[in-house]
């Protein structure tokens, strides 16, 4: 909402395409509604890959998508698997460095299944800052290291996190180089704002790039087998697959409603009213 | 070699397209050699990428492709984006278990750039076997933890986590749905094998399931915009990027020669002699 009123968010543009190369296609958000951007956007590579086997497209000048597992179920849903990505502000330092210059950068993959749809929503951080606010605000310590302190130390205390600004990638290396490339090639597919160009400031965290793919899992696999290589993994996990926690409390949600933080509720009905 | 010996690998065979979907194909690798194999697919998705502006290719009933990074370096010097991936035998526990259940799953991703190509290579462990012997033989620690000792204790100690046969997945329970979904992914869109299907055992570790991605990057963005948005990105880095090690370590050899343990040159000579 405060990105409506401070003009870093048009409610009322529409995303059009501006490039198209059969299968792959690069689209202009015009700043839109982030959230509806994407779910347009992964559509139309829905869309490609009935016609051509995978579709591909490209967003620049988007908003905060929101939740990016959303459009993992919604590619799910169609029956297709559904790969996306976003760049973000920078938030998480480059290992090697001690300033934010890489984005958390959240990366989806979407696996349809009938019996619940497997889909991993991860960020390219240990732990977001939204995570972190959470443990400090019960008390808690990190299970695993989640970032340095302000002396350079690998710590499990949140708050030292919050105060130096610098979360640890994951598998720290690997991940900031992962978050790099991420940002890099949604960047090029959307001619659109790399990582380093979108501001620092989460009220002015506006043009993000974000890549979508369908690829037409029914046509390529067929049902059968799709169900069939898709169980007999998770049959051997022993553990609980991407999405099935989120299928849990959705189930939940719908039976008994969704939770919110009073104070969230009554910013809404204050701005609802004003 | 062993694997030619012992049947596993049939250096006569050559791979073939089984489904065509216009810009998804799906091969049999026919148990060839992988990085042949590889080579093949990746070529493909670069042919079907000038067709469709992407190109995707799952390669099923193959063999290790030995260095990932090849593909991506291949991908890259045809101009187009390129991402790839492969599953393994299963040799990393998933996050929450004890036995190794997930592969390490080796993801590469290139972005083609006239002065030294931008090359990411990372499997999903936060060390390889390969890695925690070279600590050990130099007596070294490692430098974050890598794995569990035999109590369940996190360690850098790499000989105690080989004892254990626990490493650790990049970013804990993170690296470890990304394995998961990488694996599942190739195998649907191979028709192939998953980790959990492939022998624990190195020397019969094949039926490999890969996945090549290309992106027409010259036909979506020109050259112009490419370079100017990737050097841009790597002029706010601060620190060296995916693949320029690997640049400066290919100029050193192409030098110099390229070094080769005395041991394994002892192997080979014996090998072709025999």
């Amino acid at each position: 909402m405060a990105m409506i009123r401070n003009g870093m968010v048009d409610i009322h543009a529409q995303p059009i395409r501006v490039a198209s190369l059969g299968a792959l296609e690069r689209w202009d958000g015009r700043r839109g509604p982030g959230n509806l951007n994407a779910h347009a956007c992964m559509a139309r590579a829905i869309e490609l890959a009935r016609e051509h086997g995978i579709g591909a497209v490209g967003l620049g000048n988007s908003n905060h998508w929101m939740r990016g597992g959303n459009y993992g179920w919604q590619a799910a849903d169609a029956g297709v698997i559904g790969i996306c990505w976003s760049n973000t502000l920078p938030n998480v330092p480059a290992w090697g460095t001690t300033i934010p210059l890489i984005g958390n950068n959240p990366l989806i993959i979407a696996v349809p299944r009938a019996s619940g749809h497997v889909v991993l929503d991860m960020a390219m951080s240990q732990f977001s800052y939204g995570a972190l606010a959470s443990y400090r605000l019960r008390g808690e310590q990190l299970p695993v290291p989640g970032g340095f302190d302000r002396d350079g130390a690998l710590t499990r205390d949140p708050a030292a996190i919050e105060a130096s600004r610098r979360p640890l990638p994951i598998g720290f290396w690997k991940g900031s180089g992962l978050a790099l490339m991420l940002d890099m090639v949604a960047a090029l597919l959307a001619g659109g704002r790399a990582t380093h160009e979108i501001p620092r400031v989460p009220e002015q965290e506006t043009g993000m790039s974000q890549v979508f793919l369908a690829f037409d899992l029914q046509s390529i696999a067929g049902a059968d087998e799709a169900t069939r290589i898709v169980d007999a993994i998770l049959a051997d996990l022993q553990v609980r697959y991407p999405g099935e926690r989120a299928l849990e409390t959705r189930r939940q949600y719908l039976d008994e409603g969704i939770p919110v933080e009073p104070s969230a509720w009554q910013f809404l009905e204050r701005a609802a009213a004003s």
